[in-house]
């Protein structure tokens, strides 16, 4: 291929070049003399490669490939080793397919438990979906495959995405929406970011100059692509100035002759188009792979990996006892799921899987099955019955349940977070039966859960990809010691989450206005009860924290104690650490995850933990400043189990940040001048001779009132204004 | 007087103008030869006018008059006419004392429990309080007086109150924070409004042009005057400019200099100065009562009046049976509160009382007394056991508790809606001595009351007034049947609260993030349990709703209903009607008080009661278009004996309002636009051949994703952009 520069694209016909900044079709780039097109690719959770008729929407069928758990899922490893070598492997069945750019993965915050999408993405926190979307991405590209980060930014619904305005506040945009593409951008270097259908603050994203290229290339660094989501692009002028370069998919000659009209008329300046042609020729350079890779790889070797994340994603909910199972016992597995499970998304993620092993053939001995509730509601009184006498006659009960695939997919918000009816009037009955009911739930987010105190087990599998089924009873028998964590808050209601009731209502807007209280931010501050907390899942052993210690170094400060297996079996655990920041005076969560690791320990083994927290762990981002800021003062760190299993906490003082002092001016308050800590405020205080007008005020009987006032007013209660000036004078 | 007009202010020297547009100190305008000064006054509940030396704080002492029930109180009675009569009460007494404006009423919402100054206030509701409101502007201003109302506009935290920024969507400010404020502009004709200190979306509300001039005069037609509240001006020249008239109090020669100078450096323009100096004018000549009223009024008719407002405000939160008490019982009163009651709120409302009736005074035989805890916190176990001694030997306890008066007052927010330590856990104590304890309330806003299970009855007194123990008996023992309704909700938590954490928290903002939803909108919204919510009140006698009917006739709507009195004592009831609208495509609460009405029945007596709902009754503000809309569609209308009483409801169709369809254009879906109601669109999507290509979309698997797409998306699915265009073109 030849050297691409600015001067090779100035050189190029204008046709060519309004011709690359589109794309051929639904997932090739344009081709020229000197370039081949390169091919895009669905599949944050397995390939979706399409050899056929093209769609956007996963109605078509595409290439065999393996799938793998959905983020949803592999999230809650919070294990970003494990999350590095799934992108691994999604990279050599990329490369295998020839695939340039791997479309994924999506990392937008779960901010509602409706939004369709939340299956296909990894937290409600952007710490770990930033987290897990760098090893993610990293994993792929170290195959010299390509990814798209998805879905830049603020997506988070589906209904009217095309047209609605996310209109959030710039301080939490910054620091919940922006702050894992931040993240992902600064750390892995990817290769294109997907930006998103939606308006932020009524701009659309794909002519957002601010977002696309203020944010994004200005002050992040990024030297990548931006493509548009599948239909994204209103005015393809307006987004090429934006800084959007590619619109996908290409509209064939109507996208070619919009933008040589653009540039004939002046409309469109021939450097925009340039610096777009050269980046995505920079792609194609990059990702086109000329010397052909091996056509295959070893399908079953990545089942096995599949069903490896899976192992170490699965989370369990509640276990009084019931698991893992004693292999003695007679089971009953009730459920349609358990024979057709809920293991993939819907849409755009949607895999031809390569091999599909359900919980149900993958069942030990010792297990009867009865279908009992039918996924398409024509349930028949028989089979129900059938399986309550089942759950009479057995031990113990696998019930399985979940959200039928219909509930929850790609292009449209659900309306409810509960199973459905058959479901729960099933497990009532079954769980009237049989005291030892563990319930197996597969769904894309979270579960409303009423039911949850009438059973004595839960875990959750989330989407668990195509080895759905070994991976769960890997961990029902103990094969596998759960180490999964929830990466979203299960509330007790759905009504209790702070969007209920104004989210998707608006034909047109969105507004996020329950600002950073997204999550456990949210249930925290309120002192909410919850189903399951952020953080939360069981393991068959028990750790043990202890020794924890706080010490600050030049720019940064270490956290540090001893974490024990004192279980009999060997475990993983995920201590989290929050940071609690009552210093900062402007609004902030209860807690904010700050970091976690995942350990593994032999039964009796320590180790000793240690984080490091940068001062951005204590930051907070100041819309007025432009800026992000760390106080200077007291903050508590919390160690947790989750985000309400909080082992261990320290004060400690912050001194690397900054001093939350202001310059006294005539809005500065009389309490806050009286009592300020600055020797300069002080002595001018007495210089100016505003202290001995001031003392007998603050002695009086309104003296709260007095206070609270600034000292402009002041002069309502008698002060020349002139001392208030030479006051203000003496304190610079 | 001289006649005033334009060209008689033309004429007064400049200095003298200047000198208008100040207080000549904290209590009078300045006077001239052809004018006097006129005075005006603080006291929303009663008089506070200072002889001598004057302060904005309460501190110093003021005339002997009569302290009315707060307003906290008062709007419990959810009855106009009463207010009316308070007005007129309070515009006698000011007329007597030769003062020109009354300083009230407040009228602020109650958004966070932990408001310093919700004492003073009416409501969470804005429709409670615009009424309260205008029928106390009225009554005052019946008697030649003219009002303040104030503090225009969202100033609902007094920490920082001089400087921190309300933060509102526009929404949310027209339809919660000014509806009060309009409605009363619009209805009552209030003489002055008045500015408060604080920003809204960062514009100091004494400069901000669109609030004092734009929406105040422009849009509701207010043809007053315009004062600041003491001291919140800044910028005098930039106040004037934006529509602030009189400036109080006045800084003296400091105020006139700045003012002068400005006019001579162009900086003011002598239109503008001239303006305002019209408006001081036309006050003065409006209200100075040149020929001298008379300098008594009946006090001790006053006080009885009083007594009748606080009676028929009280609220009867609980009941188990215990009240009306039986006088054949012995009954212990006890808490300092009893002999020390909070009867009123501290700083600009403080009333120098003419005649407190402590309800330790005013207690009947067959009662008696013990101190039990100590407000001033000191308190000695021997009281506290004397009083657990006293509820032993006594059939009923009559329990005083409240919020003592350090903890709230103008000037500075609470830290907690809890009761004192003592004051529960001497509740504890006698709770367990004796099983009939009615506890009696004195506070000035809500209360958290974990203790509320434990005993069986609850009487709200807020701040009742000089008459207050008149009244509280008045209703313990029957006398008088309570009426009162809550006028906010009681969380179950303050944590419960939408602003909690967050309110306070930011020095120089307030971010009004829970938009709509304060108050009941917000507990409603989420369906959270609360301890008692807003419009509860019970009574000694039971009432019977039946027979609702709902018509649409040209304007209004009429809600038509059947009231009896079911029990076997004459009482009063407020029923209330509420809209709930799931038809606008907006943000809604889940429903809206629009109407109430208070009522007095005989045992068995029957009425029939209606409504008349306007447009505006089913209106939101439309925030792009700036104007109220209403749409076309089904509302249910529910009537209640409390907001979460209801006894009666039904939906009807409202067709008196705007057909909810928008024009057809690119970003339209194509959901809609396949089953748009409109034959035109029909017929444009067969003519322009777009649904011969729909059809088969449509039906496939993947189709919810497809109707959730604008029709501008349709090229990348291979339709032909002409014929959308065609397809629109079609539809104009």
């Amino acid at each position: 291929m030849a050297q691409f520069n600015l001067e090779f694209v100035e050189h190029l016909p204008l046709k060519e070049r309004a011709a690359l900044v589109s794309g051929k079709d639904f997932w090739f780039t344009a081709k020229g003399d000197q370039y081949p097109a390169v091919q895009v690719s669905d599949g944050p959770s397995g390939l979706r490669k399409q050899a056929n008729q093209a769609d956007a929407l996963g109605v078509n069928q595409s290439v065999d490939a393996v799938c793998f758990p959905a983020s949803s899922l592999t999230a809650c490893s919070f294990d970003d080793d494990l999350l590095y070598h799934l992108g691994q492997q999604l990279g050599i069945a990329a490369r295998a397919e020839k695939i340039a750019v791997l479309l994924g993965p999506g990392i937008n915050i779960k901010r509602s438990p409706l939004a369709g999408r939340n299956f296909e993405y990894f937290s409600e926190d952007p710490l770990l979906a930033g987290k897990m979307g760098t090893a993610y991405v990293k994993g792929v590209q170290s195959q010299g495959v390509g990814v798209s980060v998805k879905h830049f930014a603020a997506n988070n619904r589906e209904n009217q995405l095309f047209t609605s305005s996310s209109n959030i506040d710039e301080r939490t945009l910054r620091e919940i929406y922006l702050a894992a593409f931040e993240r992902i951008v600064k750390l892995a270097h990817p290769a294109t970011i997907m930006c998103s259908y939606n308006k932020i603050n009524g701009t659309l994203n794909s002519q957002n100059e601010r977002l696309l290229t203020n944010i994004l290339r200005n002050q992040w660094g990024f030297q990548g692509l931006v493509m548009s989501d599948w239909g994204a692009v209103a005015d393809h002028v307006a987004a090429l100035k934006a800084g959007l370069d590619l619109e996908m998919p290409g509209k064939g000659k109507y996208s070619i002759d919009e933008i040589v009209d653009a540039v004939r008329d002046g409309r469109l300046d021939e450097a925009t188009l340039n610096r777009s042609v050269l980046r995505v020729l920079k792609l194609v350079a990059k990702f086109a792979h000329p010397k052909s890779p091996a056509a295959t790889y070893n399908k079953e070797q990545q089942h096995d990996f599949a069903r490896h994340v899976a192992d170490n994603s699965i989370v369990l909910l509640k276990n009084e006892g019931q698991l893992p199972l004693d292999n003695h016992n007679s089971v009953a597995i009730i459920g349609e799921l358990a024979a057709k499970p809920r293991y993939q998304g819907g849409g755009s993620s949607h895999v031809n899987a390569h091999h599909v092993v359900t919980p149900l053939a993958a069942a030990p001995k010792n297990t009867h099955y009865a279908k009992g509730y039918s996924l398409d509601g024509n349930d028949r009184e028989q089979d129900m019955a059938a399986a309550v006498k089942l759950a009479q006659q057995s031990d113990q009960v696998i019930f399985f349940a979940g959200f039928p695939e219909e509930m929850e997919t790609e292009g449209f918000d659900k309306s409810t977070i509960s199973l459905p009816e058959n479901q729960t009037e099933l497990l009532e009955r079954v769980s009237m039966a049989n005291d030892n009911v563990t319930v197996v739930l597969q769904n894309g987010s979270a579960v409303e859960m009423p039911w949850a105190d009438q059973v004595p087990a839960i875990v959750e599998t989330y989407l668990a990809g195509e080895a759905v089924g070994e991976a769960t009873w890997d961990v029902l028998t103990g094969k596998v010691n759960p180490s999964g964590k929830l990466a979203e808050s299960f509330p007790l209601r759905l009504v209790d989450n702070p969007t209920y009731g104004t989210f998707g209502r608006d034909l047109h807007n969105e507004n996020y206005s329950e600002g950073l209280m997204v999550g456990y931010r949210y249930y925290d501050l309120h002192h909410y009860p919850v189903r399951f907390p952020f953080g939360h899942g069981l393991s068959y052993t028990s750790f043990d924290y202890r020794d924890l210690s706080v010490t600050e170094s030049k720019n940064d400060v270490t956290v540090r104690f001893k974490l024990t297996n004192t279980g009999k079996l060997s475990g993983k655990e995920v201590p989290q650490l929050y940071v609690r920041n009552q210093t900062s005076r402007v609004v902030m969560p209860a807690q904010e995850l700050r970091d976690f690791v995942k350990v593994e320990l032999a039964p009796g083994e320590s180790q000793t933990i240690e984080f490091h927290l940068n001062r951005r762990a204590f930051s907070w981002y100041n819309p007025e400043k432009q800026q992000w800021e760390s106080d200077n003062g007291t903050y508590e760190i919390a160690i947790g189990s989750s985000s309400r299993d909080i082992r261990l906490t320290k004060h400690f003082k912050l001194t690397i940040g900054e001093e939350p002092t202001e310059a006294i001016n005539t809005e500065s308050y009389v309490g806050d001048v009286l009592n300020s800590p600055d020797d300069k405020v002080q002595t001018a205080l007495k210089k100016s001779g505003l202290q001995k007008v001031l003392q007998p005020l603050a002695k009086s009987d309104g003296s709260a009132i007095f206070l609270n006032m600034p000292i402009r007013s002041l002069v309502m209660m008698g002060i020349d204004p002139e001392i208030i000036q030479r006051f203000i004078e003496l304190t610079k």
